[in-house]
């Protein structure tokens, strides 16, 4: 039950975003510039950052979907996002993630748990300014997604072929929905 | 020293702003919205949110900033945004906006940390759905900013001066730049 009066059929962040458009539309444009614009990261590999910290503030909306979206960009891998849930060093993923990771998980905690070891590790994997300034920021926007998701109580449907719906189309078409959000439905029930 | 190479000459957040305008613009939109925009809770009230806020991610930069901007908006009331951040309970504030802080500060330690009874209490005191809302996504919104400022490791001029000349701009001003932003310059050293 959500802390506030939300219109009916809109999961997670899209029951606030649709109760306020004129927030959503800046969260919608950074999270389009963060994940889906062009980027020498991969679209799949910003959406595991993004999954992995919503993973670590433990917001099941958020690391479902954007997992769900890491995967369709990473052919469907579901298994390999999990895993870097689980643990990204042992995970089939480049060093280079690895390294950013262990950014995204300190700026999670805190920006200040963030080392110059740790972007030394970062640039040695071949990290550029860009890339670490990105992944400082998409983790620190999560922090965000997911306490707006969770500090208003939002519902989250637990099918998850709901979040393979949305992961399928977020990975295509991004983050700026023209046409407005449309409604999912309370299908499914919520596990929030 | 920053963990990148931004442009010298801008602190905290404007540093990171200006090295990527992609990302600022948004940001930047949604700082208006939430702090700036015409709402039914006054721009010092919001500002004492985001400082409050701020202060618990001990980011001194933003607590800086929007603690003189809250103190620009309330007549120069520099005292009470201090109160604030020492001890809010006992603030000479409204009991709604004392009711605002808590969901703000629980926000600030995890989106489940906000109970109903929290919820309840900003209720009772008049707080309607866009303030508990707005409240809300300023305490996300500012985990946001706080990380962005120090996983980069950005620089904090130590003058009050130059936090009292960006507050009393910001409070006129908000938080569009159209024309860019302006240097301010190394002049006071750093507590970074």
């Amino acid at each position: 039950m959500p802390h506030i009066n939300l219109p009916d059929g809109f999961p997670g962040i899209r029951g606030p975003m649709t109760f306020s458009p004129a927030t959503a539309k800046p969260l919608r444009e950074l999270a389009e510039v963060l994940l889906h614009a062009p980027s020498t990261l991969p679209p799949g590999e910003r959406e595991m950052i993004a999954t992995y910290v919503s993973s670590q503030n433990d917001c099941y909306y958020c690391q479902s979907c954007h997992g769900s979206t890491a995967a369709h960009h990473l052919n469907g891998d579901f298994e390999l996002v999990n895993s870097v849930k689980r643990d990204f060093e042992a995970a089939a993923i480049s060093d280079k993630l690895k390294a950013l990771l262990v950014v995204a998980g300190k700026v999670q905690e805190s920006g200040k748990a963030v080392t110059p070891a740790d972007i030394e590790r970062a640039r040695r994997q071949g990290a550029t300014d860009r890339e670490i300034h990105d992944t400082v920021l998409i983790a620190a926007a999560f922090c965000m997604y997911n306490r707006y998701v969770d500090g208003l109580a939002t519902w989250a449907p637990s099918d998850p072929e709901v979040y393979r719906a949305i992961g399928a189309k977020t990975a295509k078409e991004g983050y700026l929905r023209p046409g407005g959000e449309e409604p999912i439905g309370k299908i499914t029930g919520s596990t929030a």
